[in-house]
């Protein structure tokens, strides 16, 4: 095998001493640059925003909006269109509690597809329970997409809202986020698009992909856990009603009557995450440093690296599409995918093995559980020789 | 003056070179110790909790829950009773949007006091749109106490929820909480109690206060941002709907049905406050190091001490008891608290100067702003020192 793209594994503290981590679709370990971050933020320019008269909190306010137009920039959108939410989950919930809540009625309809993650199905069945909207599951085409032809057909005026995974968080399969804008704006509905495993690993353009609302978590994108964001058009935002009641959030209050501040702040009530924000910043600063373009080829050639490895094995079956971005699920025959993480390892090879949060997914496949490898920008072929490595030790033992 | 209790200065890089912090009620500085938690759960121990097959996800999915059990033990409670939040904003709104949602109806009524924080309002306020429930605003005494007679009076068997702060984050007057919770369930009431200000001050036993629900954030605890807890009785936490909906929270998801984990985890969607809760757990250990006895009698020395000294002048307005805990709040004649706050901050000292959140006590004190001080456990004698030659200064230069 060639040598990867980037070598970036010094950066990272929490791969030192050769750990072949492998499960950065789960989460991503953070490069020194994050970590520094989040110590000055901590530490010595440690102070709330938004509320002092002294000049260090003036600074640290300066400094946690320069984090949300960092987050606007490297999205492609308005600094006034990002919410700082807890992740993708709270940013989804969000959406459904709010915008669901006052535009969508019995008789309405959601489509979702077969591959979302639990968190862009669940808020979607809360929202079905409080609202009576029905719920519609676009099928997948036989190597693991979501089917954008179908879901053309599918779209009807009653739809109001679409809500589809940019990338697969267990098949690494990639959305064609234009089309699937298009034809939900063509049935009058907006198009909500989870972008956990997208963001990391490709270069977002709000306008360009012409969706309504984009949600991401930062700790999916080498940065801190605690924040993430929602993106959502300017008009939209602010015509959603406030979410969370508290501080920060409101323009004046008396018992009898509050009300509230313009978006972003009305959806961000109490103190913010703020060191968090913070690190979120530094991540985009590294990520972009490297360079999205680089990000993605260097992920594509992963996965196509092991999904060619895995190929020639005929004890292996792969799932997803040939042309995934970063992740590979595969079942290797007579091993459940826990005895093959757990032997792993022992070889100092971190997968996950799972439902990945996706058991509609699962079903679907047919398999309780899936192995899952997936790649960061400091993951490289020694890793992939590794869990090679790995799977023909566990093939010896289980025979 | 006699010299501070604590010294404790050192361990803080956030007030290195002498700066004389008095915000501590917006946010507490963090101690090393928090700091350097933070930077192994970051880097070198990062890794996703309750998922991974191995070890380092099990490693950390144990330091988490630890950190579970540490957040109960802080507060004398259980580890099943806490849910984590990302503070105590977000805590009240779960409370409201869950059990509040589930158990209030139009006629039944809430008593709030009026001094309670914005994030103790307007959550309850939401509530009123969505549900029809009345409001009661428990008035405070003549020196600025919750006046718990006065609740007693008010309350009849239609209040079904009693909100009130346990230590005011403007005046620093504590709440009797065992009395309020007695008076409350007397009435058939439950009682919440908003401890932010409390929490890194009073030591804490959920038993003994005899309340039902308690939140509280980390960043005003010496803790991180993003972060922080409600602590509930288990049965009243069993009995409530899940809120957010996504990953972790769940037990088994299809589109036609999903069913919820049980409480705490039903609370907690999506990848948590991983780094955060490690953070958390730190600032714990480290407060409860200096012990909170120590804790309080430091806060309620300074507090006694600065309003010994502003009492001195015949230009100032206390407001607030006597006896109130790591807080004063007040007036200096003719010079607006923003224009006291710009020239201290010039001086080296960092004041609060606002509504504080909590504009219906400003409406009552009759003032627009007040200018705040508060303690932490790094402030000492010296900081009071420089806060009232700061005065002094402005006293000169407004006349």
């Amino acid at each position: 095998m060639s040598t990867a793209i980037l070598a970036l594994k010094d950066e990272f503290p929490g791969i030192a001493g050769g750990w072949h981590y492998l499960d950065t679709a789960a989460t991503a370990q953070k490069p020194q640059a994050v970590i520094d971050a989040t110590v000055n933020a901590l530490g010595r320019d440690y102070a709330t925003v938004h509320r002092g008269v002294y000049a260090r909190s003036a600074e640290m306010t300066l400094a946690f909006e320069a984090a949300r137009r960092r987050t606007a920039a490297f999205l492609g959108g308005a600094e006034e269109e990002i919410v700082f939410t807890r992740g993708a989950t709270e940013a989804i919930n969000l959406v459904a509690q709010t915008w669901g809540v006052e535009n969508l009625k019995a008789g309405d309809r959601i489509l979702l597809s077969t591959l979302e993650h639990h968190s862009n199905i669940v808020p979607w069945q809360m929202l079905r329970e409080r609202t009576g909207v029905a719920i519609d599951v676009c099928p997948l085409t036989a190597d693991g997409r979501i089917d954008v032809d179908e879901a053309e057909r599918i779209l009807t005026p009653a739809h109001k809202l679409v809500a589809l995974a940019h990338v697969s968080n267990v098949l690494g399969s990639v959305l064609d986020v234009r089309r699937a804008a298009d034809l939900a704006h063509a049935a009058g509905a907006l198009l909500l698009v989870d972008g956990c495993q997208a963001a990391p690993r490709i270069a977002l353009d709000m306008a360009a992909l012409d969706c309504d609302f984009y949600v991401f978590s930062a700790h999916k994108l080498y940065g801190p856990t605690g924040i993430g964001a929602l993106w959502a058009r300017k008009a939209i935002l602010d015509a959603m009603p406030p979410w969370h009641g508290g501080g920060a959030m409101i323009d004046r209050v008396t018992f009898e009557k509050s009300t509230y501040a313009p978006a972003p702040q009305r959806f961000e009530a109490g103190t913010p995450m703020i060191v968090e924000a913070l690190g979120m910043a530094a991540a985009m600063d590294w990520l972009s440093g490297i360079g999205l373009a680089r990000a993605e080829q260097h992920e594509r050639d992963l996965a196509a690296r092991l999904r060619a490895e895995l190929g020639k094995r005929n004890d292996v079956t792969l799932f997803g599409p040939e042309d995934s971005v970063g992740i590979v699920s595969f079942a290797l025959d007579g091993v459940h995918p826990h005895d093959l993480g757990t032997i792993l390892d022992e070889e100092g090879v971190a997968i996950r093995a799972g439902h990945h949060c996706a058991q509609p997914l699962m079903d679907h496949l047919g398999v309780p559980a899936t192995a899952r490898a997936s790649f960061g920008l400091y993951s490289d072929d020694n890793d992939i020789e590794a869990l090679l490595k790995g799977i023909e030790r566990t093939r010896r033992i289980f025979g």
